[in-house]
């Protein structure tokens, strides 16, 4: 969303994606939860392509071919590497340790599971490596800075990560938090994350040590601010709603500011590659899944649920209206309550107002489908396609058996099952005749009622 | 909502309409766009005349014919005057300068996108004029004063507004800001705004300016107070969207207290005009839009969507009900899910529990209309009406082709498409008859399935 | 929720329900209001049970059969108790006196309209009475104490409890407020009730004085803490939405860290008793009535409302889909949008995706269910069941009148209305033919244009 300049430096990222996520509870690996229709990896993929990474490396738990999936559709050139062992942040880093020994200008380390880092938060961590740094940390303020690493600071320039364990009571004070994401200058990354070492208590390497091992060879660390809000992680779905909510406050920001009206923006869920033109009017209640773009002045009304769909100008949906698999509606078409478009195509200003289903169809300029119509367009094992032409009238409740085609103009009377095709300008009558049988009724629900009263004597 | 007594001095409103919203990012003029299913116009002009003003004046954009519109159906009598110049509030004001030459007793200046300022408000700014004070303004204390003009007070008298740049450092540690809204002494008004001038960098006639030539006068000017989130005008379609969650807790809120139980209110969606009784119960996420009036004991079920519709006592509807076009439902009827009504009147008692379309319908009482019922009430040019007689029985998946009339305890079978009018107690039968041909769908089966796998050899 | 061990000692728990609740501004009484699909009061019951509570005595108006049903159902083992006068709270817990005649070791006190307590707090506000205290009391600290009783305390002894009129400005000061709830121990309870008198301007008997008489013998009174929110009352609509707010919030928690993702959790209603399994996806909008359990891995997608329900592994219900009345989906069943199940069984796979209503239905394994599918399965008097066979497919806008079987692996073409049985493997088609007349359409719609213009020149 934020456009900023990527700067002409290269840069290599690195993304830790081998996270078991036992508290997310799920068989699911942790980085594919979703956030705004996209797996988390795939944000954070996202976020470091746009900040200008040329090369990228992946270290994923070995053998998933999900992520490998996910990995090769969000970032095709990225390098897979397996993290085996899990002994520390460094450890895992250096896993990919092959990409960094033709090393870019510059390196990021980003987390599969820190999703709501930004592209330009990115940008701004690698700014200080070309003003000479050699490592710049991520830190934010906050009131409650228990259980992180105090980044000690003179300025701009880092002292020392102090994890809390090893905190003073005054280092303790400080509020600025270690967030976890580095930059390393290309030409330092390798050598500083070789000599971080295991001397803990949990024999573990932790990339936070690069920073004291830079301060000692007197290189200069920078530290860069975030807020903490956009630094934190996601450890289990509480955190996921959390950093859902996050995602969609952005997202429902730039559609308003846009020109679109949100009336009530916290009931409406965008998908990370929602387009919504100007006047667009989106009623509360609606939710957008991937691969909507809406056009101007349209209006989706409460309670409706889009993916995979176009509206051109001034189309109007809803309330209660489905759209999916490559809908489109082209101007001014329109459908209403309890309709499903799938794979189907309305021209301009076509209408389908009520409980309808269009799957598989093509709808001709200014068509007219009563309530209740059926395309019956799935025999049990093929999937077949109805067309009906310009200016055709569907009368209610009628069901058109695909493959069929209704002509431009046509008529076809409410309650008929077309089965043939119908020319253009014809009418088409597919329906039982009526039979009245007087006092019929009368009688049947007399009969009905004597044998319910007999029921309730035995 | 609150009642405030009308003061018996009279009263001219003069509304700044004229603003052209760049930052909308809309074709609609910034006035026009909705909150709780009325215009921002519309919300100002039912404060004001509410706070008893006999007298209005519009100062709009000229040209505009919707705004026009807007503003005869919201305030018949008002006068429109048309802003052609930008010159700034005090300028604007001028504009509509005839009205105050024969002056009421109090005059007030309210702004078209400040829509939430409500009408008791309105009356708590007339009132110092009535103790003798010449001008009143509206002020609100705020923890982030920065970029609005300072009210310096003595007691509830005010010294000045001083703009921020012109503030010394003492002023700008004041928190007590100037909202904008004004109230003035017809006696005053017109002298006061004709002596204001354009010295300044912008050359803009600015409508505060009123108070410091009041206070050289040694007339009384008054500070009237007002909550921040009150005062706050709407520039862009965020802070509609803020102005529109405002306003909808307001409304849920005396809801609420009236006896309507709304189980999760921040997803209930109200209009201006909507009226609950008690003992009403609200689902989550339901949309009520303008024009409907629900009496005691009724259900709402979720994801309801109603307008311009009346649910007398006990009615029930939903899950997934839809209504609207003058829909009515007397004493304990029942709609249920998938259900739309548009311009249909259901009689006591009537049910249409599953998938139906009742347009342009009379529903007798107890009537029970099956599933997947359809009026089909369009024949491409006209509409056309049902009528179903009291005690009826319409089968399952029937069509009634409008105009027709099913007589009070007919019975309709399933599946019937009924053309011709049903006579009281008498059945109709209208459907093809059943025929079973053995094997033949393991055989089809059996074909399909052959020419599948021949398709995937090729 | 929370489960902690019961203590050895028996209790008894009196609850106090007889409020009359006029800010209610309802015919209900208030304790049978609902949170979460439970009445308040049965919330209550539910929480003293778990708390260990063996004999519950309510005390209730008396004459309300709607109370009794409701006790009776929450807790069939409760003594209710007639509340005749409205002479405070002492007094109405002595209306129980008889249940203390025998005491049980331990006795809390608890409110009917105080539905947030936790079984938890409970056990914690008993704990103190094990260790030898006659009387502990509830109590929340608070930034707003005004109306409250201030809790005068010594380490975690109470000293007294001070009506706010009756409190020094030192007194004022103090933040620890009564939250009402009391335990006192079964040796002292009656005895200590009955030395509370009326002395005081309403006449009234308070509970709170029981601190005071148990100081003065020098028995000991302990603080028990709770939090501000946990330990509110409900007196209107409004604080109704806050209680049902704070409810959901706990439930949401619970299911997200149990494996579910709430993608907006704040947009998800669930029901006290509802099931949700691990890597269950729920989307937005999504309502849980009473009922309802949810097997691993199964997907709710948006605007969906279940109620009564069984969802096993895998199953996929919505957008849009509405199931209740023992509805039932085994394993990888599914059914879209549009579609109900009312007292219906989906075998393993079968699936409904458009548009359709099973009630009184069983469908076996595999089955497909065109879209527009109606059971018909009320003749105006009795309900009928539909059986449909494993392998079998309906095709779309068919009706079935019940009682039908569908054989396994049976063909109902298109449109059909069913009203004989089909067996395995055979097709029925059951509508009309199709009649096609050329140029009809064009005409017909010539001669609508032709009246529409001369009713527009009369």
């Amino acid at each position: 969303m934020t456009s900023t300049a990527t700067p002409q430096r290269s840069l290599t990222a690195i993304v830790l994606a081998a996270g078991k996520g036992t508290r997310m509870r799920s068989e699911l690996p942790k980085v594919l939860h979703r956030l705004a229709g996209r797996s988390m990896l795939g944000h954070v993929l996202a976020a470091v392509q746009a900040a200008g990474a040329g090369r990228l490396a992946v270290v994923a738990e070995p053998g998933r071919a999900d992520v490998a999936e996910e990995i090769a559709r969000q970032a095709p050139s990225a390098e897979v590497f397996a993290q085996v062992e899990r002994l520390g942040t460094a450890h895992a880093v250096l896993a990919a340790a092959a990409i960094l020994e033709s090393p870019d200008d510059d390196v990021v380390i980003a987390f599969g599971d820190t999703p709501l880092v930004t592209a330009e938060t990115f940008l701004r961590l690698r700014a200080p490596l070309a003003a000479g740094a050699a490592v710049a940390v991520l830190a934010f303020d906050t009131a409650n800075p228990a259980g992180y690493g105090r980044v000690l600071t003179e300025g701009a320039r880092v002292l020392a990560i102090r994890e809390e364990k090893d905190a003073s009571a005054t280092e303790r004070a400080v509020t600025l938090c270690n967030a976890g994401l580095m930059a390393l200058s290309g030409a330092h990354a390798l050598a500083l994350l070789r000599r971080i070492g295991n001397d803990n208590a949990a024999g573990e390497y932790y990339l936070p040590d690069a920073v004291a091992l830079a301060v000692a060879e007197g290189l200069t660390v920078a530290v860069v601010p975030v807020e903490e809000a956009e630094a934190q992680g996601v450890n289990d779905r509480a955190q996921l709603a959390v950093a859902e909510a996050a995602i969609q406050g952005r997202l429902r920001r730039t559609a308003m500011l846009g020109g679109a009206t949100l009336a009530a923006p916290e009931t409406v869920f965008l998908s990370h590659d929602t387009v919504l033109g100007r006047d667009v009017t989106v009623e509360p209640n609606v939710v957008f899944g991937p691969g909507v773009t809406v056009a101007d002045g349209c209006t989706v009304r409460a309670f409706s649920h889009l993916a995979d769909t176009r509206l051109e100008a001034g189309a109007r949906i809803g309330p209660f209206a489905r759209l999916r698999g490559h809908a489109v509606m082209e101007a001014g078409a329109e459908i209403g309550n309890f309709v499903e478009l799938k794979n189907a195509h309305l021209g301009p200003g076509a209408k389908a107002a009520h409980l309808t289903y269009l799957g598989d169809a093509e709808v001709g300029a200014k068509a007219n489908i009563g309530a209740g119509t059926i395309t019956c367009n799935y025999d049990g094992v093929f999937k077949h396609r109805t067309t009906i032409g310009a200016g055709a009238f569907i009368g209610s409740n009628s069901a058109l058996v695909a493959p069929v085609t209704v002509g431009a103009g046509a008529y076809v009377a409410s309650g008929s099952v077309i089965t043939d095709s119908v020319p253009d300008g014809a009418l088409a009558v597919a329906r039982g005749r009526q039979a009245v049988k007087p006092e019929r009724a009368t009688r049947m629900r007399a009969a009905l009622l004597a044998e319910k009263a007999a029921r309730a004597k035995t």
